[in-house]
């Protein structure tokens, strides 16, 4: 039923490129402490999303580290799926519609039969988000230490989906949350600890694209390279708020002529509300040339969304609700400017001058555009803020640095 | 019922750049000759697939030649793309298992509310592959002209399903095929011509992007830039052959040690055979920590591709069964070596010393792979031979051309 996923590998010492401060040996001594180490990282999906995006990158480095790392994926029928998306929106704040003890069997029933084929060569399980959070529950095995990792905003938690969920999680001996105030007030567990995620500086999303061949790529598109342009790069959700995004932007054109906007965004088979604020959007794209809609389905992918965060004049991210925002720190990394909601985890990355771009409606987005676009002098201060920031704070190194300290900890 | 597809623009006068021989300035004559022209391509999907990657660069150009172009997508429910696609098989030679009434009712009855929608305001339709072939059946419209694109290898299609289709595509004033010996041998249409696909060198599947760059790409994805690497972009699907591909590479590494294979392809929700394929392909992977499998699911889209045919030593293509093989000329387009099976549309992009690459079976694919690896010299004659094929004959001008020059003649 579990699934492992097999990945390439990949080299930490790569980031000696980026960190000239003995960070990265720091990292090494930590992993040498831990020498012997086995962890495993469950979560319920291979592909798509944040969490399979920082694994991708995680699993091979700690392996680099000299440790032992898997990462599998629980399996489960289409209900048990559908049960847990409503959780994870219930979990976010949303209101729990399944309000049923057959959906709680369901879940429950599910987290049992993956735990039965758990494997127990390991002294540490990371479970990631709801889905596979009772899997410690129906696990035997006593002798590893359980960290419950939570992606998503929980400050505001639905109260019976969550009270739902509090026992299994309580039986976690760590638990981790993007934000300190994420962390839902009746929970007791007894070590908590906030841990921010992180991007891959080397992967296809973040190395560096020259921007001659970034803008050839969006100008095959049909966008215009002497015109100015703002992207968002998002699935197609109510919580990243691309209607505002279009609103902005048409505001924003009243003062800049010739403003471009795309809309980058991916889409699964299997999210029917997706495929409607597409066609939404699609429609709204029909209506003005110099709106864009771009997405996987015609083979966008992770390089080209690079291509768009580093050849944009701004980069947008309106989430009204957001749990960290890999997206924000990507296109700082590019030293883009970036105009983001003021939700979630962003504005710990938005810190300094940048915070200066954290906005809470569509007329204050619109107004940061104008501003950037009529003073071009802030583009490179921002850009250099926002690089520095995801170096100092952002990149993988330091994730598994806070990880393994925390198992560290754990541990002794 | 039709979807009208949106689409940026795209500029002819880039072609320059490749051509300097007049061909750009014939093909503007040519659409000079052709002024006031309207025309509409009829598909069945706007993403995924040969036909929707031509159609992408192709109306845009259209376009900037002057002319009225656009692209109209069928809908349907499940029930008929299950029947189409038995029926595209079918056409390609498989065994047609849908012997009935009903499936021919529901196909035919799809066509007739789709021509119903379908606006008569242009002078040609192309109507692309059987899906909506019946479509020129229902229009009342007599004043167009009418021609079927046949995309696929119909020398020798199922009787019973090509019995079923032909009355309705001997409604058309024209058929174009990719080559002449596809066509099947009892058609009667008044103009039948054969005309090639083609790629846009300028799309970001084909844009150059430097080796340094891709190399990059591919060294984070785990592959190791100083050995060889062998690598084949396809839809995970039996006619491409992925398990004699597998295969090919474990008889080469016995020669060539430290050989590495790359895979990489995209994936369909709704195509279970595909997943299937895709799992199997996954455990030989994992026994084998040199051959990589990439997909779309991890976010590998055009550009990836592109970095990948760039980069790798060798591009294989072990076709069983081939429409074209719009991968072949993607590669040999990066002046990259390519190995292809020796299969419908494929010969015809490998001529001269190319030829010498085209290949019957598993053994002979290992052959000529440790062939290049043994005798450097040959990929720089080989890319070269490759890319001017391609410059000469298969690129979107060229197609654009001869489509031109098909109206031209039906409608003088």
């Amino acid at each position: 039923m579990l699934q492992k996923v097999s990945l390439g590998p990949k080299s930490i010492d790569k980031y000696y490129e980026i960190y000239n401060n003995g960070f990265i040996d720091e990292l090494k001594s930590l992993a040498d402490d831990l020498k012997g180490l086995r962890l495993c990282h469950i979560n319920s999906t291979p592909f798509g999303g944040g969490v399979a995006e920082l694994l991708l990158s995680y699993i091979p480095l700690v392996r680099d580290l000299g440790l032992t790392a898997d990462w599998q994926v629980i399996t489960g029928d289409r209900r048990f799926f559908d049960i847990t998306k409503s959780l994870h929106n219930a979990i976010q704040g949303a209101q729990y519609p399944l309000l049923e003890r057959t959906t709680e069997r369901v879940y429950l029933q599910n987290n049992l039969e993956n735990a039965k084929e758990l494997s127990t060569d390991y002294d540490v399980f990371v479970v990631n988000d709801p889905q596979p959070a009772a899997l410690r529950h129906f696990c035997e095995d006593r002798h590893a230490k359980w960290i419950w990792r939570c992606h998503i905003d929980s400050s505001e938690p639905d109260d019976y989906a969550w009270q739902f969920l509090r026992p299994y999680v309580e039986e976690y001996d760590a638990a981790i949350f993007t934000m300190e105030k994420f962390v839902p007030s009746d929970l007791g567990v007894p070590v908590i600890v906030p841990v921010a995620p992180a991007i891959d500086a080397f992967s296809p999303k973040n190395l560096p694209i020259p921007k001659d061949i970034c803008r050839g790529i969006l100008d095959n598109q049909g966008i215009d390279r002497n015109r100015p342009l703002v992207v968002q790069v998002s699935r197609f959700d109510p919580w990243k708020d691309p209607f505002g995004v279009i609103k902005a932007y048409q505001l924003a054109k009243e003062k800049i002529p010739g403003l471009q906007l795309a809309l980058v965004g991916s889409l699964a088979g299997d999210d029917p509300e997706g495929w409607q604020i597409y066609a939404a959007i699609h429609d709204e794209a029909n209506k003005d040339p110099d709106i864009f809609v771009f997405s996987n389905l015609t083979g966008v992918g992770n390089m080209e969304v690079n291509a768009f965060q580093t050849a944009a004049d701004i980069v947008l991210q309106k989430s009204i609700k957001e749990g960290f925002g890999l997206v924000v720190a990507e296109a700082l990394w590019k030293q883009t400017p970036m105009i983001a909601g003021n939700a979630g985890g962003i504005p710990m990355q938005m810190r300094g001058k940048l915070s200066d771009y954290l906005v809470n409606n569509v007329e204050e987005c619109a107004e940061k555009i104008v501003y950037i676009f009529e003073n071009p002098q802030v583009s490179g201060e921002l850009g250099q803020e926002g690089k520095e920031n995801i170096r100092d704070n952002f990149l993988t190194p330091r994730l598994i640095r806070d990880e393994l300290a925390l198992m560290k900890r754990l541990l002794k």
